[in-house]
């Protein structure tokens, strides 16, 4: 039994990972593109920030790792050029032909650069690989800071912002969007924007860049774009988000053949709908799930809420489900709530949160939420995306039994008293 | 219509002030023995400690707010001697009748100092009241240090430690039980001692105390009693715990008489059997749902899941469920699965966290968990929480959707890796 896996980073390795630890005896070979495999992209604009001395810090395990302790062939450099699923073969760049019994493809996401001239300037540059986020590096650590244009306002733009006022860079941010993290929520865009004023990064919403700017250095961080283009030439169906379609097995349309990662879909457990939103943790999870079913065994992976969160400027951002005008188009009725309290006594130095919990008015069930502060923000998020994994409704929320002592919360958590604000709205 | 209210810290001015939330016109009359109503008792270590400078930072109200703002009659110094429900009554110490229509007991719980002789001599203290907290913090604030006496070695038990250590005291804790926050939870107790042995915190486990040592200073911290004489005298019943039988709308076997707080149980979604573990988050929340029976609106409290915090010497230890032992005694067929991993990567100065996740073999169903380190625990032991509330199987556990980015936590949160390694013991 063979498997191959094409694309060695979160999924790709989690997969093959799985298949070896389930299967001792099957020949396992993954292809990757790049020099590296099994690092945490998620880790680059640290190393760009310099909090990361090394990119090798972000590596999990090195190929060698994985040939010598798991025997999984890893061949780095190595870019599958097309599938043959009829005759169960990929074929390399220059050729070669390898048979597989089983494949995962896990080809993750690139930054969509469309309708953006001049990107290939020296003065552009980007932190989604490797090789990218050294070069920015390089340059900020001898350049004397100037100005900066950051193009996108997703996650990696707000990253970006960070690591260049780290560097002490002036900063303005440009996206053709409305709102921050793509997330159609004027509260969460408004509350991060006023946070960025204080660090004099300006902001504009709904300019879209045809020509990068001459002037400065401009940093890329538009939206990521699924690689699917070789699975489509192997006949593994999309679906609706334009991401592989998968099943809860991580199979795709042909027998045998997995997704995994940033370029498969994932069942959305608030939409009850499959949907494309590239993370890591998602990606391991898939690769998981998509090794052991290679490997003959029955896991499933049930799905995601949408939850994520970043630091800007020291602030930290969470989101879970659904922002209010995002539910609305779901077909949902929602209403939402939110509140400013402190996380903590202020005797023990608690700062300031806010929390925004969205409901469904028909049925009082919750469906996303966001929290934001300079602490207190994951643990909460969490648990919000907890009760939306088991569809918790607002009057649910409400009795949640929280950890109470001084040096941890308040007696009332804001999370609860957002939750008691929304349950009148419910009823 | 008239609501007496017996008791006005947290439950009890929780019930008076949602009862007139509800209803404007209400005659609304809180009796209260001591000086003072509405304050954080839990606060009251760190008040001792020195963090908190003036135990009037610990009141959320005064009684003059309730009167003025609330239009709410507090009555400090007042104690209800005699509950006469034929009568619609009660009876104050010195004869005073007052009538009732709905009756709120919050009489809270104190101290279990039975069979323990001596404790009332000058060098001992204890941290439960305002009166005896400030009579502890301004002995350690003119004496010199020296050796110290804990005894008891549950929540309040392990704050008397942080403050005493806080101090510079050389201090010893001396119970009964085997087990730290009677939780019979031997790896909990262990990782805690640990922890204290690099304080020089002496630990004497299975030492029932039956006369406070001479040397040094002690400071009790035993355990909890429900107060329930005036509602037993008054025909109240109890339920198996000892504490006051509750619907989920708080109301006792006499109709109109409601309880709320520590002195009345509350259903536990684990056990599915009423428990009573007397904190100010629940008493908080029965006590709002009090009111709002007393006002005749329809509202209820689902119950709890043993949800607990605390912090000595600087560790973090939070708890919730069942641990394994606890378990095994209500009738499940435990596992458990325990973790020690990085709670954020090394570049965001991660500490290690342990965490404990405990289910039923039988359905795979979480029963309970715990979380110990320096910091991520009140966040982590949350999810576990909200899992439990909602009967999560650790399969769904395994797929949480749980926030990740370098800044917050690893890509693998140690929640997500004990929940792993826990699925392979349920199948």
């Amino acid at each position: 039994m063979r498997l191959v896996v094409v694309g060695g980073v979160a999924a790709g390795m989690s997969a093959a990972a799985r298949a070896r630890r389930l299967d001792a005896t099957m020949e396992i070979t993954v292809f990757e593109k790049g020099d590296t495999v099994s690092y945490g992209a998620c880790g680059l604009p640290y190393f760009v920030e310099g909090r990361v001395k090394d990119w090798n810090q972000l590596v999990v395990h090195t190929a060698e790792y994985f040939r010598h302790e798991r025997r999984i062939e890893v061949r780095t450099g190595a870019e599958v050029r097309s599938i043959e699923h009829h005759r169960r073969l990929v074929r390399l760049a220059g050729g070669e032909e390898v048979r597989y019994d089983k494949l995962v493809i896990a080809t993750g996401a690139r930054q969509d650069r469309r309708g953006i001239e001049g990107a290939e300037q020296p003065h552009v540059y980007s932190m989604n690989t490797i090789p990218e986020a050294i070069r920015l590096r390089e340059y900020l650590r001898t350049a004397r800071a100037g100005r900066a244009t950051v193009i996108g306002a997703g996650y990696l733009g707000m990253e970006a912002i960070e690591a260049l006022r780290t560097h002490g860079w002036k900063v303005r941010v440009v996206h053709g969007g409305r709102d921050f993290l793509r997330r159609g929520d004027g509260w969460l865009t408004e509350t991060i924007e006023k946070h960025l004023a204080r660090f004099g990064v300006e902001v504009r919403h709904g300019t879209r860049i045809k020509t990068v700017p001459s002037e400065g250095i401009v940093v890329l961080a538009t939206g990521l774009t699924p690689h699917v283009e070789l699975a489509q030439g192997g006949g593994v169906e999309l679906g609706r988000t334009g991401a592989i379609r998968v099943s809860d097995r991580m199979e795709t349309n042909l027998a045998g053949v997995y997704a995994a990662g940033d370029c498969a879909e994932a069942m959305h457990l608030v939409t009850e709908r499959p949907a494309w939103i590239p993370l890591g943790t998602t990606a391991n999870k898939m690769g998981r799930v998509a090794g052991a079913a290679a490997a003959g065994a029955r896991e499933r992976f049930a799905g995601i809420v949408g939850t994520a969160i970043v630091r800007v400027c020291g602030l930290g951002v969470g989101v879970t489900g659904l922002a209010e005008t995002e539910a609305r188009k779901e077909g949902f009725d929602p209403v939402a709530a939110r509140v400013e309290a402190l996380e903590k006594p202020h005797y023990f130095r608690g700062r300031k949160v806010q929390v925004e919990l969205v409901a469904n008015r028909r049925d009082g069930r919750l469906v996303g939420g966001a929290v934001i502060g300079d602490s207190g923000v994951e643990g909460r998020i969490n648990v919000i995306a907890t009760a939306l994994t088991k569809k918790m409704t607002v009057e649910e929320f409400v009795d949640l039994d929280l950890a109470y002592a001084p040096p941890f919360s308040t007696v009332w958590d804001p999370l609860l008293i957002a939750a008691q604000n929304l349950n009148k709205l419910v009823h």
